[in-house]
């Protein structure tokens, strides 16, 4: 998507690779939407580094992130040996592998990479083969991403105001997005809309990342309370609501996500608004039989307690400050405890459709289009 | 409610008067939750400035404010000419008044506190009868809050968990409150139950002050994100809820309350939860014929952009830091706009039972039953 680094326009992908410093270029997400700022993780250990300390984030993302890790670990190998080349590349795996243990992208990009050097007859070659895979993974995402805003950009239509929550847009990915990429195919096919960002606490990834991707793509747009979008429905002043997923039951249709998104869909319904969940092909689980068995994480309190941002200086004499120190602050009384689950699960009656790459499905039709829909089994 | 101030429990209203000092006293509302601290206005003027900063806030409190004011303006008169003496009464009426130009409650107040006084017949006399009127004014609050206590509590069985959405708190009254006056009764019945907190963004006052009066009435609860109701209906965390309201109509029931209510009862009666609205009388509007017409504040969008709050100091060897500053964190994106409407409307079918003080009804049965309910017409 679009950035603009001073006054420029550039076109800016989440993860690069530049192939002659051997180094992953991140954008660097902890300082959005404060400061745009590309870092280079120089090796192997600083790209894990960088997934662990959610420099990057979002499973596209960070599984483009693994799988540039692996080419780069493996490029920087001297010698023919393939055999200690690939004890080598086994530290590099595993290093990459245990940045974000919990998640599953990383470990099925270090697969695909892995799998697609097998074939070289040498070190040179293997070392090719991953850069390639690596590239063709990232190129992957792109195009899913593509292809769901392919999908989505015809149900929106000019004049409509979309809702969106927290953050599946372009920098959860390597490109694009998945909430976001029917607004994105939609803008470039010259349709006018606005739409309105839930802020979503408690992390307040919708307030910081999602409104900041929109402003640098001019797509016009407010923040509003999470507990603004019920009134606006109300008022009409909501006509569709797209949100992204962590996991869909390919078996039930259920739909978990960021906590909060079940309330948006049922206040949808009650308003008779179509709501409609995007997300690529590996974010389906054909596993788990019932939404209830999904894990719920409960995280720290003191997301919920406060908040991080930057100290708002009053303007002096007109200028800006350009150093804007960052803080938390702790909001809440400070003897109270919080709870803090972080997702919830939407039940399939609630959710219009499944918007994925290969097209747009009601929720009870995902296990019978499980061939085109990548069931592995 | 008690206060724990300096370890000892002592017994506190939001508003009182120092009768020897001529002042009124308040507790400074806009350090809570971080620091409990009285302070007296000693004189009408400081007063209505205590009024207009927001040292106080809330119906009731605000009105019984403005009733110790007059009698404290009217105290302070010197001489015994009557007619220069209303000339002053005067000028405190306006000042008061002028404080908090849109709220109704301070009018009403001072409304009552000059009929009392108008009997009369000598400038002391009528220093007297305010005094005595502005305390009858306080004290009636508290009664009415109390009354909304008995007649809610009786909802609240022990074991059950309780959701509360802002603060209609003793904070926001003389004393006891409105939503949380079936609490703290059944609390005193001996009936244990623990409440969940609505933060109620973008303001927070459900984490910062009902939380705080929560924990000062060693009430079990926990805070939790706007987002996170709906989840914890679904699990059977959540058996009741209890709100407040700026404006019940008494034609058609239905009730204006901050942002975030009407999403909770929309979600309630999916869940098919009880969903109670506690008020004074004084709340109660007889002339609206719907709730569309209630005028929602637009407020600024700062409140939904950032968050106030006190910076958490990193813990410097086990020492806690006594100062703690205040501070405004800008979270969002800075070249994002917001939209905050203040307050929504929950329609009537939604609401099982608004508890008044003079006992519970269906919003349907407001207007049969208006007599009892204090209908002027």
């Amino acid at each position: 998507m679009n950035v603009t680094v001073h006054g420029r326009l550039t076109a800016c992908r989440t993860v690069t690779f530049d192939t002659r410093e051997n180094a992953v270029q991140l954008i660097e997400q902890r300082l959005l939407p404060h400061e745009f700022k590309i870092v280079a993780a120089r090796d192997f250990y600083a790209t894990a580094q960088a997934i662990k300390d959610m420099v990057v984030r979002g499973a596209g993302a960070i599984g483009a992130t693994a799988a540039y890790g692996l080419a780069q670990g493996a490029a920087a190998f001297r010698g023919r040996d393939l055999k200690r080349f690939s004890a080598h590349v086994q530290t590099v795996v595993q290093t990459l592998a245990d940045a974000r243990p919990t998640a599953v992208d990383p470990v099925n990009a270090l697969r695909q990479v892995r799998a697609a050097m097998a074939p070289g007859n040498s070190v040179a070659e293997q070392q090719a083969l991953a850069l390639a895979a690596a590239e063709e993974f990232a190129n992957e995402d792109v195009r899913h991403c593509a292809a769901i805003g392919r999908q989505g950009a015809r149900l929106i239509r000019n004049g409509m105001n979309v809702l969106t929550h927290c953050n599946a847009g372009w920098l959860a990915f390597v490109d694009i997005g998945t909430a976001t990429a029917p607004l994105y195919a939609a803008q470039s096919q010259g349709r006018r809309f606005h739409v309105f960002c839930d802020e979503t606490r408690p992390r307040s990834q919708g307030a910081s990342l999602t409104a900041w991707e929109l402003a640098q793509q001019k797509i016009p747009h407010h923040i509003i309370a999470d507990n603004a979008a019920g009134h606006l429905m109300q008022r009409g002043e909501i006509d569709l609501v797209i949100v992204g997923s962590d996991r869909v039951l390919g078996r039930t249709g259920e739909v978990a996500n960021k906590i909060g998104t079940y309330t948006k869909a049922v206040l949808a319904a009650r308003h008779r608004l179509p709501f409609y969940v995007a997300i690529p092909l590996s974010t389906i689980d054909w596993n788990l039989k019932r939404g209830f068995d999904i894990p719920i994480e409960e995280r720290h309190e003191d997301e919920v307690l406060g908040a991080w941002g930057v100290l708002a200086q009053p303007p002096a004499a007109g200028k800006k400050s350009k150093a804007r120190a960052r803080a938390y602050v702790r909001v809440a009384n400070p003897t109270s405890p919080a709870r803090n689950p972080g997702f919830d699960v939407t039940p399939a009656e609630l959710i219009t459709g499944i918007i994925t790459p290969v097209g747009i499905f009601k929720p009870a039709e995902l296990w019978q289009n499980r061939r085109r829909l990548g069931y592995p089994g």
